[in-house]
């Protein structure tokens, strides 16, 4: 009754990654770096802070190199291995650019250095605005990494999953004016990463897409992707794109109101820094309040929660079944790599 | 101050049912056939899963005859009096054909047949989508049937709307995917039907209407109607739509998001066939919990507050004036039909 | 990093009266009447019944003579010195002009002959419907008068505030029909005013515009403004508006939803009676408990944090940076217009 396709779909959990690495035929270099020190701050509760305020004295020579306290020229800019981070103390408006080949997957290396970056702006008074953009071709961010999920401990998976609230949290409820720079698909999590923004410019390119797609790979959004997007585009839209796994083309996403603005790509980031320009001219404390008056019953939401949702993850993604379906994925596509 | 036609709609209660009689000049025969072993299910709070298992052994001479244990040939047609069932193994597809003449009106007999029906599609694992379509002319579902209101014992009122809650409790939180095939007028409880499927195509007839218009007839759609429409079309136009009972054609209909497609009247029934296979290419479980995420709170509000909700409408329905105004109305029927 | 604008207007608090005196070169005169009758009211949490009922036998003596009471001719004409209120008992509607020169700006008086005019015209069983208007050209109204809010005491500040919740707890659950007849621009309190109605009627001048602009000015509208225009443009909109404190032209605001109709300026009034027809048309007593269980919720929310409410807004509004702020920008008003 079921369609074979389904049959396999309907237990597999991927990321859409494996999918951008398909079309790519490569999978991003799997790098063991020492980042230890830095996953640290994603075990404890409590945060970043506690790292940065310990590391602030010898942010130079960090990984992440913003730093306000820094005696600094007209442009800081420091480069990360995956993120890069350029920030204008003239303008008060930092730029991150997620440089992660392929397709700037959200590994838990990726997102402790992103939450670090965001983490080091938010503290830096002179910083009021940040646009977040690709260094990729063709690709804003694929979402989740897969490899995250396959083969690890509950521990690791765990881990991996306090770092993606993490990520949404610290955007989320940033104090900062966020403007996603949208300059190529951005699905799954690069969706929630978009839709956390106060202000969405994507690239006019009808072969980019957007969306939450979990669905389509028989995998679930939680409740907090869920809240984000019905703030975002309302109930019933927010039904039936999670039910189907809908995948927008720019003109799509712009006409049910998941984007606000499509430029030609070229001039993604140019207006993004017009855009960036209008929201800071209102004063940051009004804004500021204002922001969090809308979103804070949805943050506060995941907070109360955030324990039981990091065991549902890991529950779910560490059964056999699952476990088995991502091996099978994963042959599958070393074999058409092959 | 009001004119004469509102002093008496005022008060009146009436089901559109009515409205549709008095066009067609007819009232359905009621046929007091013995039912009592369907309206018992419903007088039971735990539902109709007890009867059904009871009943499964002797499905075939049961009033409804679909089976998940039937030893089937291809396609598996049964008929009861009001719906007919026709279940599609080999896709997973179950039709709903709603033949109540005139107009479909829901009545204890009708919502009673219809939740069995549905029921047992449910506990049916090979069947993974149902379509709602109408078998008689010009209209899908004219909404609550009028005479289950009138004169009955407050005992009868409260089963009639323990059936109306089931109704809506099975189809809005139904695992199966649910399309509306709206090839009629689907005015106040069959807009109610039309609004808990997860997709809803309409004939695009100008002559027809949907739209929850009670306040239109004195009479007020409780909360979970309320919070059914919310989840549709948002705030607002729920609430000038409800407050003044507005019916819309099936292209305001599209325009405000109350059904997602319209197409020529003859192609209803194909049209919502190809849209479930689109819903039946995810995979059921993700789809499940998705669907769940997004209607819980909704189907929770009434599930704990079911019982009040029949008593505040059995005190509302058994009240001097309003069974009054029902009389009136109902003389006033028959004299136009004479 | 901030341009020197932003600093000031960062802890500016200011009224959108001064941006309208600034452009009409002058500031309305502070009539300094007795009304400490009428203001008392409002220092009593009950609200005006109380006092409205002792005054009855009097009313043709009262500030506001629109009575139930009254031994009526065809159309009472009556007029106080803010608010013109004219009461047709033959239709069941009222229109109230609001004419408080130069641009009904919500002062303390204001507002509390404004909750008499409705708490009077809401106790007339003969008074089905509201019509809100503008004697003032240009403005509907310019929203909360700043003077009310510079160098008073704290519980004439707490007296204010108390008058404002007045007007909109008065106007959000009011069981007439109520239309804004929008025939002027109506920024801030004078949209919260618009947005509590049942139906909004704008001038189509594109000279005009409607919004909540309180962080244009460093100010932050409070949650219930937020909640009002949430339910009415939904949340995402109403986010992008309240962050930037966007004003609409009459185009942009029928597009997002935030009035209903456009009409040339000259049709506002009549277009508006002809909107209240069609809405008297439906059963008011159906009308009312649907309109109850659409907006009830947000009522509550201000209702059941009313105290607290007024104790943030005289706490932020008392302070001496707010206070030096004010007066700062009343000293350049004074110089502009010198």
């Amino acid at each position: 009754m079921v369609p074979p396709i389904l049959s396999l779909a309907e237990v597999a959990v991927v990321s859409l990654y494996t999918v951008y690495g398909l079309l790519q035929g490569l999978l991003h270099p799997e790098s063991e770096q020492d980042k230890m020190a830095l996953r640290a701050a994603l075990r404890n509760t409590c945060g970043l802070s506690g790292l940065l305020s310990q590391r602030s004295s010898c942010s130079t020579h960090g990984r992440v190199c913003v730093s306000p306290v820094l005696v600094a020229p007209q442009r800081n800019n420091s480069t990360s291995p995956k993120i890069d981070v350029e920030f204008d103390q003239s303008t008060g408006v930092a730029v991150m650019r997620m440089q992660s080949p392929p397709v700037n997957s959200l590994s838990l290396d990726f997102l402790t250095e992103f939450c670090i970056g965001v983490e080091k702006l938010e503290m830096d008074k002179g910083c009021r605005g940040l646009i977040i953009t690709s260094n990729q071709p063709k690709v804003f961010s694929a979402g989740l990494d897969i490899m995250e999920m396959y083969g690890k401990s509950p521990e690791r998976c765990g881990e991996f999953w306090r770092a993606v609230q993490e990520m949404w949290l610290k955007l989320y409820s940033s104090n900062m004016v966020t403007i996603a720079a949208i300059n190529g698909s951005s699905p799954a999590g690069g969706c929630l990463m978009s839709m956390t923004c106060d202000y969405r410019i994507m690239a006019d390119n009808p072969r980019y897409s957007i969306g939450l797609n979990e669905t389509q790979l028989g995998i679930v959004a939680p409740f907090w992707f869920k809240d984000t997007m019905v703030n975002t585009v309302g109930h019933r839209t927010t039904e039936m794109a999670l039910e189907l796994g809908l995948l927008y083309n720019p003109s799509e996403a712009l006409k049910i109101g998941l984007v606000d603005q499509l430029v030609p790509e070229d001039q993604v980031l140019t207006t993004a820094a017009q855009a960036m320009t209008k929201w800071l001219a209102i004063p940051d404390h009004a804004r500021q309040i204002t922001k969090s008056m809308m979103r804070k019953p949805t943050v506060d939401k995941l907070t109360s929660n955030r324990e039981a949702d990091i065991q549902n993850f890991v529950s779910f993604i560490t059964k056999d079944s699952i476990q088995k379906s991502l091996r099978m994925y994963l042959e599958m596509l070393k074999k058409r790599r092959a």
